[in-house]
């Protein structure tokens, strides 16, 4: 069952600079086609939990739209990606952006920058019949009360169609693993102490999903 | 159960350049620490099956030790992993070599180039006690009938206890997940077509595993 899918879940396929903004206040151009990294299921933590920043680890917020898979699928069709969508969820991808930084430049993987325990804050889930358009809705991110992201999925380069037919071309998608579909601009550092709180909306302003954790 | 984790695990860890002659064949210098990326265990391809290889992509071999966790562990000191391993087994890291180059010169993660579907032929377990020495077995690969590879486990760099205090001091190892222990020097192209054969022989020459798939 999608609700159980922290627990059954097998990965975590995250998606990179998939908002225009997000990639050049990194120093990135936006990707030509899609890319992705793994997460291990070990990094979530759920809503009302702790991240644990590592001792000289820069530990940046990413605030994401998660999917979750329903059922296994590989080489999906954009046309029939929809019907692979069990729910929607609210993740944060934490990113340890000194590591991230220094694998880069030595070609390194990415998979301990992104891979620590606790580093997937993530929320509940919201089944389809909720979302009406999942490229339409907003994603905020505020520490200690003030706004760091505040997006609209309609800025994602590639959209969720599109993210599931490239992802499942090389992989196959299981039941209960997530896709997380990148962040929009605003991504900063996370420090011991913060109170984090993340929220989705629909386009009315209407609160869908909430996300909160403490550093 | 360990016989199980094909099925049941949830990550397949694994070590880069943990072997100082292949890690020069590619051109790369021993690295001073260990490191690693994640594969899904959407690769698992078992013993006797076949190994896809996608258009335009160049696969390459790895061989290596495979060890499968046995209970869930963090920070796990190197004096205690032994405890945490629940058996060993033989596998293939498949690599897509032409786009792990491309990803690494522009700083991009390694997950597609390592977690194509089949990219993870893997062998049966043997438990720890027909194991007396896991650094003094040695790993072939032949393909079609003509060794390829042919390293001693004796040669990794980072041991198998330091491979287990690194990772698990980032993220937690649970029940099922596999670690994968780097690959000894040799490693070039699987053509479709091909025959591949591995074995994993103790000091004296017994064969103790074998690992075979078509390509
Ligand atoms: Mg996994
Ligand atoms: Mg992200
Ligand atoms: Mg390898």
């Amino acid at each position: 069952m999608a609700s159980n899918f922290i627990q059954t879940g097998k990965k975590i396929v995250a998606i990179g600079r998939n908002y225009a903004a997000h990639a050049k206040e990194l120093g990135n151009k936006p990707p030509k086609e899609p890319f992705f990294f793994l997460k291990p299921t070990s990094s979530y933590v759920p809503s009302g939990g702790k991240v644990e920043i590592p001792r000289g680890i820069v530990a940046h917020h990413e605030v994401e739209l998660g999917l979750v898979i329903g059922k296994k699928g590989r080489d999906i069709p954009a046309a029939q990606a929809d019907s692979y969508v069990a729910g929607y969820t609210l993740a944060v991808d934490m990113t340890a952006r000194n590591l991230q930084n220094k694998v880069r430049k030595a070609g390194l993987p990415w998979s301990s920058a992104k891979g620590f325990d606790t580093f997937t804050p993530i929320g509940q889930v919201l089944l389809n019949k909720d979302i009406p358009d999942p490229h339409n809705l907003r994603l905020s991110l505020a520490i200690n009360g003030e706004i760091k992201q505040d997006g609209s999925t309609g800025d994602m380069i590639f959209r969720i169609p599109q993210l599931i037919e490239h992802v499942s071309s090389i992989m196959t998608l299981e039941e209960g693993d997530l896709l997380l579909t990148g962040t929009p601009e605003g991504v900063g550092p996370v420090e011991p102490g913060d109170k984090v709180l993340c929220a989705l909306k629909d386009a009315q302003g209407k609160e869908l999903l909430k996300l909160e954790f403490d550093a």
